[in-house]
């Protein structure tokens, strides 16, 4: 007979195929199609031990993978948003409130709990893990636009000083990421991926 | 003036970006295209904090997660060989260890001799922390071919016997694990994924 707890855990490992399938305005180097959310939340997992050194010391890495790993499995039931359409993410926040409490609710239910708590404490943006993770999860498109040379994103005309104004808060975090990204920024618009001004 | 130690570290945060192009013989569903192994360790590093009720009391979860997020970075420069393809998988030992000194190598030396590390703990499969990562590693895909009812895998015409040989190992590290893998593997040749014998 089977493990019933191991069956819920299960039907949450299947349900999460899903995430697979969602896509973004990332792009994906020598390919013709966008990044999705689960290679994304690889990248940045990984990326979170890489540059541990600058979120200071005492942070909790694991919670903080913990975040970064789940922290997308709503858009399994709403999609991705844009992060330059203001007004769409101010509207979805009621929608992910829900998507999250019904992708959690396939575990069994002190794991559903922790994982809702978990994806709360990340969106809040209040503690430090919060915060590390947001930085590398406003971090990495900013790299991949520039190294994929994103053709879908020139297309959106964004300015400068848009991205400056979305990005600038991971300066109060590091000023090393800050910086590099800044130097990522300005080559950009160099390549004509984003617009001056 | 940039810090040469970040400069190197996000050298290989852009590098990685080429583990989303090495497509594995797991597929997507619902959509016409194999998974690719960021997505893969995407989905085993979130399977890792799931299931680690079932990897016994004194694991080391974070080294679990740095191995299952680094695992497959060799496939970048050696491509990934499908599991039942003995005699290649053999052969391919001596360019995977060239290909984690070559990926590493973009690291400050200190983090490319931890992740080497870290890898060959991986690969020699002796500890605890690798031992639950090759289950996970080897569970995924029994899950992904059966929930994506994978057409490509019908048409390796595996045995029952194969996947039940290559796997059987996940019995020694967690019984209800392996009960959960062998009924699904019993429901995939009812779907006609592998055939009987």
């Amino acid at each position: 007979m089977l493990n019933p707890r191991l069956i819920r855990q299960m039907d949450f490992i299947f349900e999460i195929e899903k995430l697979k399938t969602v896509y973004r305005q990332n792009a994906i180097i020598n390919e013709n199609r966008h990044e999705n959310s689960a290679e994304h939340s690889w990248h940045i997992a990984l990326m979170a031990f890489i540059l541990e050194e600058y979120s200071g010391e005492k942070i909790d890495i694991c919670k903080v993978l913990k975040m970064l790993l789940i922290h997308d499995l709503v858009e399994i039931y709403t999609g991705d948003t844009f992060l330059y359409n203001t007004s769409e993410r101010e509207n979805i926040k009621k929608s992910e409130k829900k998507a999250a409490q019904k992708i959690f609710a396939f575990l069994p239910e002190d794991q559903a709990e922790e994982y809702l708590h978990v994806w709360e404490e990340f969106e809040s943006k209040q503690t430090k893990e919060a915060m590390y993770a947001d930085v590398l999860d406003n971090l990495q498109p900013i790299l991949n636009h520039y190294f994929t040379n994103n053709c879908n994103i020139k297309d959106k005309k964004l300015l400068k000083s848009q991205i400056i104004d979305k990005k600038k808060f991971i300066n109060e975090f590091s000023e090393d990421l800050w910086g590099f990204a800044k130097s990522i920024i300005d080559k950009s618009v160099k390549e004509g991926l984003y617009l001056e001004g």
